[in-house]
């Protein structure tokens, strides 16, 4: 097969007329398609429904310790739901503090008090004239946004198959004293899929930075968000990493239930070190008086231990496989050895990244959105929506059914070839 | 009767052997009663308990508009809870938000968002070499507790039958720039159960700030919380009022179901013009996706709608009832015409509010303490947990049962005695 690179000119005018063709007769169909967030599935959504019957009019609503969830109390969450989420966050419960139905909303007042107070007795970031974060990339857009809301300068750091660019990361953290903090997904990393390697981790774990102030922000949405039972990736314990190395309080890590019962019926954690958690503390208790401990109380109810969790995840990996795989296929069949694209095959997460040719991922969005399909918008994984290559495309390929996604699917490649060729023809003429 | 005051000292003498012997004596019994906070009793929680069943494993998640809440989206809440809470806060749907379990949070996240990045546009407060707010005194110890964090100073203002003193307020707000600021508990006010009159609100409505940036942070908490069928208290709506005035920007409402449904998995809101919630989603939608929609639904499908909520209001009060009178009964029983201390007598909210004779407060919490029953530190409705005159004590009638309430109330009294006669005393040996 030729790549569109060896296409001669007119072999790529012929191939245009003809995709054009194709794209005029999607367009006539009206399609609708979103895949634009990870969304679970109706599907997926289903396998939690039991969950609001655990708890109903006639449930003892006492803790284990006998607190009354229904009252104020046990600011830092209910000691079942604390134990939980340590299990799935791979920490020890004490760690752990159980917060609302948003990691982000965690991440947030982080960042927030670091920028009006410090960080456990630092100067405040908002007294600072330069306050840096690195942002692996490509990344999560809702990370950048916070960083980019208080005005946090931001640095691109490559993302690769084992991780972030620690060589750049390194030269950073270890001799910028304005770089205070790095946004990290550490498994099956949103949107590239990979999961940082041992030495990765180890690396992060013996940072030495120039800020005692810099903290590294541990994502860790996807921690048992497995698309397979035999394939399944790894993750060295960061916290106990950063123990070992004399950096206890160099990490917060963060988790929640959105991907594992309801999005924003969930709940959320944050694990660090003790003294993190002190400094927190003083924070969380003016905040607010406590989280919503019933729900706390019914997600341990339902998910109850490591083994039921484990197998209520691999009903949603059951149900996410058949769409990533429709995804996949799609891609590989449409454009595989055509040289006008690459993408991730991963093993858990929510999304499949797409890098096309340099300059074509706004065409290829904005040409997807005018057959119908909503898609992530391009430059969403770079800080300030600015991707350098316009080359990075998320897919969530989550939300619509495996059958929706193969067409989906389909007709994101038409877009790519469309695009393609247009910019290799502009490139022709230029 | 004879006053306290009017006793020779050998009368207080006297009295002092005696009352002491009763606290010897009760000390003996081990009691233990709580009162510090305004936690409802098991009675009350028991009543909302119907609410875990409105919402099974079968239910239908839709909104009334067909989102599901279920999954991601409305930030702003659904509609139909809009539309309650809307009811509750007497404002129009447009202008609420639906927020998480706590209005206590809304709170500290304007203040805290005010504090990085001020208020729609405004100078960042954090860049102000002093920013203050005033705080009307007695008032809610949890208020004070944010603004203190962000070392914001707070300045008294002394809260009247109709209000905090509105010459004061007039003079803070009107004329110094500084001022950024108050927090007001307008309906049955913690602790003292007064409501702000029609002219209050009017002049709160009508304050000409200095400041641009000044917010009257208006903590409707009890707009709903009535003790009596036939005698209650109303209030000016101050969104319509600051509008008419012609500074519709000029405050900020908040609410929610923590006395409602149960405390900690309620629902919270905030309620304001729709520039200040321009301003505020720029930051919500950063900082969350979206709040516990599927709470908010279950909250709807209960409380349903304001003829209901007040029936459901009605069954709150009729177990409130007989602890406040319990208290307020025994207290004038005890000490009516000793002169040694003065109380409210709320037709709404969650306190009473006594005054012993100055310099008495801390040692009566104290040997409150010691008799095994806990109250609000003395102190804690003032700012800093300074009360000038060391005279105001909350007292929380809602967790104990009638009967427990009874007995406490009583042994508050002894403690109150105990404490005016070794003041006096030490008055007169000074």
């Amino acid at each position: 097969m030729k790549t569109y690179m060896e296409c001669s000119r007119d072999e790529l005018l012929s191939l245009k007329a003809s995709l054009e063709e194709q794209f005029c007769t999607e367009e006539a169909k009206g399609h609708s398609f979103n895949m634009a967030r990870g969304k679970p599935g109706a599907s997926q959504l289903a396998i939690s429904m039991p969950m609001m019957d655990v708890i109903n009019g006639d449930s003892d609503m006492n803790t284990l310790l006998g607190n009354d969830t229904r009252n104020y109390g046990d600011w830092d969450g209910i000691g079942e739901c604390r134990r939980m989420m340590a299990a799935v966050l791979d920490v020890k419960k004490d760690n752990v503090i159980i917060c609302g139905n948003s990691s982000l909303n965690i991440m947030y007042d982080t960042v927030v008090r670091s920028m009006v107070k410090g960080v456990n007795g630092s100067t405040p970031w908002c007294r600072l004239d330069k306050v840096k974060f690195l942002c692996p990339v490509p990344g999560y857009d809702r990370h950048f946004k916070i960083t980019e809301l208080f005005d946090i300068e931001m640095i691109n750091i490559p993302l690769g198959e084992d991780g972030p660019d620690m060589d750049m990361v390194e030269q950073y953290v270890n001799h910028d004293e304005a770089v205070k903090g790095i946004w990290c997904v550490p498994k099956y990393s949103n949107p590239t899929g990979i999961t940082y390697s041992d030495e990765t981790v180890r690396r992060f774990a013996n940072l030495k930075p120039k800020a005692e102030d810099f903290r590294i922000f541990w994502d860790n949405a996807y921690c048992i968000h497995h698309l397979y039972d035999d394939k399944q990736d790894e993750i060295l314990n960061i916290l106990e990493e950063c123990e070992k190395a004399g950096n206890p309080d160099m990490v917060y890590v963060f988790g929640s239930t959105s991907k594992v019962s309801f999005p924003g019926s969930g709940v959320s954690a944050i694990a660090t070190s003790l003294a993190n958690m002190d400094y927190i503390k003083k924070f969380m208790t003016t905040q607010i008086i406590g989280h919503d401990k019933i729900n706390q109380l019914r997600h341990v109810r339902f998910l109850r231990d490591m083994d039921s969790l484990k197998a209520h995840m691999g009903k949603h990996a059951a149900l996410l496989r058949p769409k990533f795989e429709a995804v996949l296929n799609t891609l590989e069949s449409e454009l595989g050895g055509l040289g006008i694209g690459t993408w991730t095959n991963p093993r858990g997460g929510y999304f499949i990244s797409f890098e096309s040719m340099p300059g074509c991922a706004k065409a290829i969005v904005e040409k997807c959105g005018q057959l119908g399909m909503v898609l992530t918008e391009a430059g969403a994984t770079y800080p300030y929506g600015k991707d350098p290559q316009d080359s990075n495309i998320r897919i969530a390929p989550s939300f619509p059914t495996p059958e929706e996604m193969k067409e989906a699917a389909k007709l994101f490649t038409l877009c790519v070839k469309l695009a393609s060729v247009e910019k290799l023809l502009a490139d022709m003429d230029a």
